[in-house]
């Protein structure tokens, strides 16, 4: 039997096997062995090799470019949008355009080519969310960007084409459609029921508790009922939160427990398999008030999407989340120290 | 230099490579030969494996369910929704949700293993859609279906499960969101100019000739404007049509001609590549007036999503839709007879 549910944000439907989810054996397993170290641009030692750095965290005052440094962003040497120039928009017959402005950057995570996130120090993984912070304040400052979006793909699967363990920061100058349908959404659900969408979904999970498997003093880890991806789960802080740049180092610490704690169990649940991650944070210097209880999504990459999911943006889920969850909760789960 | 499209339907944003596009020869080269005659349950000879056949268009008056058929219709054996049952609306706190009532068919598009649509005759391909109309016009006539989507997976990428040729059919009780987003922005469209923003979209194209690599009395094929994915490319009537199933046998020999001259050229542009393709009409039983240009949408499989495209619904396209309509226009183009 499966289950139609839809999601009380976008509206977008999913179908859920309720009763014959698949389990985590089910999944073809990957072979995440890395094999490009010997010319890894992102090594340690090969700072000349990237564009020069735009930020990083350091030890014992090295000079930039240099090693000796435990988090390191760069641009990105074949960046999707560029960052000079003006937008300039422009119609030809009923289509509009504009010129591809943006940035593009790469956050080096670690100096180390074969270690994942997964498997950090808290400390670790602490400085990528110092620097994700710090990367969202500086690019906020340049006006013509409305969105800065920060997201990470592991694997081949995933789409990644350099093994060494890194993030992406992009900086758009409008509001993505998934965004701004996101945006749209909890202020219908607002102006409804004078709650915030996201804060009544992590009361609801919590209360439940069938699709939370992780949870701290300031973050939950849940499936959420509308999970378009078998085992797809999302981190969001407990209390309502717009300003992830403005988190201090004791909430930056729980959201490095639990994102690694999270990426640990999926790691081993799955055999280690390709995942993207992307951060929803508000927008950004739309003149407006900008506002949004951000969260980040953690998609593994387990299935192909068919020609059902997309001519409909209908997605059928072979896992139900709350099946999901039970799994990721009883994995082991082994934390680096 | 890139360039950043907006959809003047749904308002998707994309980002084009238009000075730099990638020709065919960079994207990853796939293996389609077939590999499971011997246990495959579509051939012919073989009917007893699938459940009882719900339609077919069979030679000399040949009974159901044995061989001499051209193409035959088949209820999934694994389906993802179920034909049995009420939707039964409920409620769990916030979310909402319902049983997966719905139906789901497989159409078998030739009883021969080893053959792909792109190398079916004219009356072959006629005859496939001729039963796309057939299952359009009887599963409409169920009252709790909304919308029937018709849709094909070929190949490994394109997340099919079997290689034998086969297109699928779901009947949903609701509109799905990427349909509605196309109805509310044709209606949107329509509202502002008083016209049908397809039949302006075909006009702009087949005036300008830059995305156009294929037309008939009746049909044009185009890499849109707004191309999602990398030699996307639609087939849409020249003039204003909202009856698919109501097509006549002329119309249905225009349509059979251009859908397989574009996927002959497809095939021998990218080293045939594995492509979804969806059929997008009105919906069903809405009790409104039930109007949409209907179209194609063929989707290559030529890139992985990452967690860019997964966090804002944003396209990076790396061949711009007027380079990927140059490339299929040069091509060589091989037809059956």
């Amino acid at each position: 039997m499966t289950e139609l549910r839809r999601d009380p944000v976008i509206g977008q439907w999913v179908n859920v096997h309720v009763e014959d989810s698949l389990g985590p054996d089910h999944y073809e397993k990957e072979d995440q062995t890395p094999k490009h170290e010997a010319t890894c641009q992102f090594c340690s030692g090969r700072e000349h090799l990237t564009p020069p750095e735009v930020d990083a965290i350091r030890a014992n005052d090295s000079a930039p470019n240099t090693p000796d440094w435990q988090v390191r962003v760069v641009p990105n040497k074949f960046p999707v949008l560029k960052i000079e120039g003006n937008i300039d928009e422009a119609k030809e017959g009923m289509f509009n355009f504009s010129n591809g402005v943006g940035a593009h950057e790469v956050l080096i995570e670690t100096p180390a080519h074969n270690k994942n996130l997964a498997d950090f120090t808290e400390g670790e993984v602490r400085d990528v969310i110092r620097l994700y912070q710090n990367r969202l304040r500086d690019l906020t400052r340049d006006r013509r960007f409305k969105y800065i979006i920060i997201f990470k793909n592991y694997g081949e699967l995933a789409g990644t084409s350099v093994e060494h363990a890194h993030s992406q920061i992009i900086a758009l100058p409008m509001i993505p459609k998934y965004v701004q349908e996101k945006i749209d959404g909890a202020k219908a659900y607002y102006d409804q029921h004078k709650r915030c969408v996201f804060c009544d979904m992590a009361s609801q999970e919590r209360e439940e508790k069938k699709r939370i498997f992780c949870e701290n003093k300031d973050f939950i880890a849940f499936c959420p009922f509308v999970s378009r991806y078998a085992f797809e789960y999302w981190i969001m802080p407990r209390q309502h939160d717009s300003k992830f740049v403005e988190m201090n180092d004791k909430k930056r610490i729980a959201l490095a427990d639990i994102l690694r704690e999270t990426l640990s169990r999926l790691k081993n649940c799955l055999s280690d398999p390709s995942y993207n991650y992307y951060l929803h944070v508000a927008p950004v210097n739309t003149g407006k008030k900008e506002e949004f209880h951000w969260h980040i999504e953690i998609v593994p990459k387990l299935t192909r999407v068919t020609g059902f999911e997309l001519g409909t943006g209908f997605y059928v889920v072979r896992t139900s989340p709350e099946a999901a969850a039970g799994y990721l909760r009883s994995v082991q789960c082994s934390l680096a120290v």
